[in-house]
């Protein structure tokens, strides 16, 4: 049984008060044995390793809510176009030439920029998962699978299968490291049959449900169009929601709306960067937040961002809603929750997201020993609106190290970054 | 006469098709003599030193249009409160407990910062600004000095008579680094009396004016009610425009507005981050740069965003824009000139903003190998999009290195955050 002890300046994440700033960390076993004061760590505790960082805060790992890894081939691809244009004569046809093997590269180069960004889990939406998981596998991080399903795509029924499988083989897969839920695209791609029988299977598997939801102006005036309803509306009257679901987006909500969500206990997945770049709107965190919705933040992927990094996605989530509201709301402890343990509970992983006992050592130091840490008046306002990718020193999952002093441990930086080079730039000259 | 060579990705800003993927620059006693593919330095031009960075992406230094440096000391001393009481109740008592040596600090650990995101000139609007230019001097930065006016304050008459004295002693200073202009405050804090005390002075002494324009709907009203017009229109009527005139924010502006900046050649310094986190508004960026107006990006104080990383800001910026209005406005390329050629412009600086012969070696690189920089699709879009502060590698002024390796050359970094850290915990605890 390996054991670590891990000295800096804690923020648990337990509460708004709780912070060490003297602080140490026992793990065993890829567990948290306990937080506090340094000398809190249990006297028979005889660490095999000391990791000494007095001028970092060391953190719960990042959770990234909603995204899709592999698009990192598609990055600044395309940008600064219209929504219809840039799907349909930039991004569709560039995914239509992507291989399981482009997936599996286009998905470790995203999870090398995750980890060096503190991104420690996230809830992947994409193809050729079993891909995915082989590449999460061995970067060592913490995954939630979801097959995207596009119902009324010739493929519907097939992604379908694929999605059973990916449970079947990979729910519960790394030590617990992989979970897997079902991913219908969205509203307007899948039928409402099809919506229906996606949740039986969810229930009868025991896992979640991964879905769009309301994201543009677009999608409401179709399913208006279409079902007389609201997007969320339609999906509640199809019995969709009830068990766990993660909606993503959900930036055009009306009040009824809202409530739904909030009574039915749906996750909402806040994508404040796409939402602004692709400008699809100003999602009502606050209001959700306030009845209740567990919101975590996700990046969306990297052709509409450019990037997977959480902490820009902090920043602007709480800039966003300054904006549109006033200077007090969302304050910089409660997007530190939506990122950490606000995502775990979205996830539906109840292990991660605070720095407890009991909780898994998913953790990440950010290096404070920088001039813009200077003065220290508040560490979650430095996480918030100063922090960037670059300042993440270290990263653990499941007591692991997956990056020290910056350097990456588990995944072939140089080979990746070559690999994705060329496979992007083949696609896109097959397209020209 | 030193001679240096740098051999690298070249994005000179001269315009949106110029990019040289193997280029070289070469340096001489501070100016480029040239700029091109590699092999383009004139025949008999031998470098005392090489600099090879084949996998960074050297562009200009990026230019801060508007920012009060010093306020680096009230970094998350207090956030997420309405802007009254977080002026009233935090930032005015911390600034009256400020000393000259405060200031002087508090300045360098904001050139630190800045040196370290990339940034190599800005317009600094605030008090002790000799020993501003101190910091500046040391630091080895371009900046242009704006004592900050306060008409209607008791010091109204004092702080007048420290901007004559500035420019007299450090206009032209530092081989040129240094430019000095009248800062008076705003229109709601300096009479219309004093305002044009202030434009004769400056056009006696043959410079420009830096002013906060137009910032929040309370300033609208203040004005309407006091004088019947716009900020703008109240300014123009006063004869304020017609020379060197740069003005900060510029949120709130009616068409006719819009149109006298144009005319007049007011610069605009845009600071999208501050406006979001203060729930200021929405500057029309994308109409005033229609209508031909000069405009650049600054960070505003440490106090309102909390950061002064210009990366994070065309960021901010390019999506601020977006959800406002659609996806195609303020493509990459544009939001790189704001920062770069725009700033320069709106400074008055001719000789800075772009790489090319003749110009000042301002400049940086930026280290494009990591897993967020793949696949490379497009260099602008990666800078906007993707960049962060912490992928600076090498910062250039006026020929001279300050930052290697993103080790800084010319500031005790560690000297000058504890000298912070305890000057601004000292003034919080006086205050409590």
């Amino acid at each position: 049984m390996s054991k670590t002890l891990i000295r800096a300046m804690i923020l648990p994440m337990t509460g708004p008060d709780d912070f060490y700033p003297e602080g140490e960390i026992a793990i065993e076993d890829g567990g948290i044995l306990s937080v506090g004061e340094q000398g809190s760590a249990p006297a028979d505790f005889v660490p095999d390793r000391i990791i000494d960082l007095p001028n970092d805060v060391v953190m719960p790992g990042l959770i990234n809510a909603h995204t899709h890894a592999a698009m990192t081939m598609l990055r600044s691809y395309a940008d600064d176009l219209p929504l219809m244009p840039w799907l349909e004569t930039k991004v569709w046809p560039f995914e239509g030439k992507m291989t399981d093997e482009d997936i599996y590269w286009g998905t470790l180069l995203a999870l090398a920029e995750m980890i060096q960004s503190g991104t420690t889990t996230m809830l992947d939406m994409y193809a050729s998962m079993d891909k995915v998981a082989e590449a999460v596998l061995e970067a060592g991080t913490r995954v939630v699978l979801a097959r995207g399903l596009i119902g009324n795509a010739p493929n519907g029924e097939r992604a379908f299968n694929e999605n059973v499988e990916l449970v079947e083989k990979y729910h519960g897969a790394g030590n617990g490291r992989l979970k897997v839920m079902f991913g219908p695209h969205a509203p307007y791609t899948c039928s409402g049959e099809y919506i229906q029988k996606v949740k039986a299977e969810a229930d009868r598997l025991g896992v979640g449900i991964h879905i769009h939801v309301a994201e543009t102006e677009d999608e409401l005036k179709i399913i208006q169009e279409q079902y007389g309803k609201t997007p969320v509306q339609w999906l509640n009257d199809l019995g969709l929601f009830g068990g766990h679901v993660v909606a993503a987006h959900c930036v055009h909500l009306t009040e009824e709306d809202m409530q739904i969500l909030a009574d039915k206990k749906v996750c909402v997945a806040h994508n404040a960067e796409s939402n602004m770049k692709l400008n699809s709107g100003t999602a009502p965190i606050p209001e959700l937040r306030a009845k209740g919705v567990v919101v975590g933040l996700g990046t969306d992927g990297a052709s509409s961002n450019n990037n997977l990094d959480l902490f820009g996605e902090m920043r602007t989530a709480a800039f966003q809603q300054k904006l549109k509201k006033d200077s007090t709301v969302l304050p910089a402890y409660e997007v530190l929750e939506m990122a950490t343990v606000g995502g775990a509970k979205a996830l539906g992983l109840d292990d991660v997201g605070i720095l407890a006992t009991g909780y898994k050592a998913d953790l990440i130091s950010i290096n404070f020993d920088q001039p813009h840490f200077y003065p220290r008046f508040s560490v979650p306002a430095h996480l918030v609106y100063v922090a960037h990718a670059g300042d993440v020193r270290t990263v653990m999952v499941d007591g692991e190290i997956v990056m020290e002093e910056r350097q990456l441990k588990t995944i072939d930086v140089k080979k990746v970054c070559q690999e994705v080079e060329q496979r992007a730039k083949a696609i896109a000259q097959g397209l020209v």
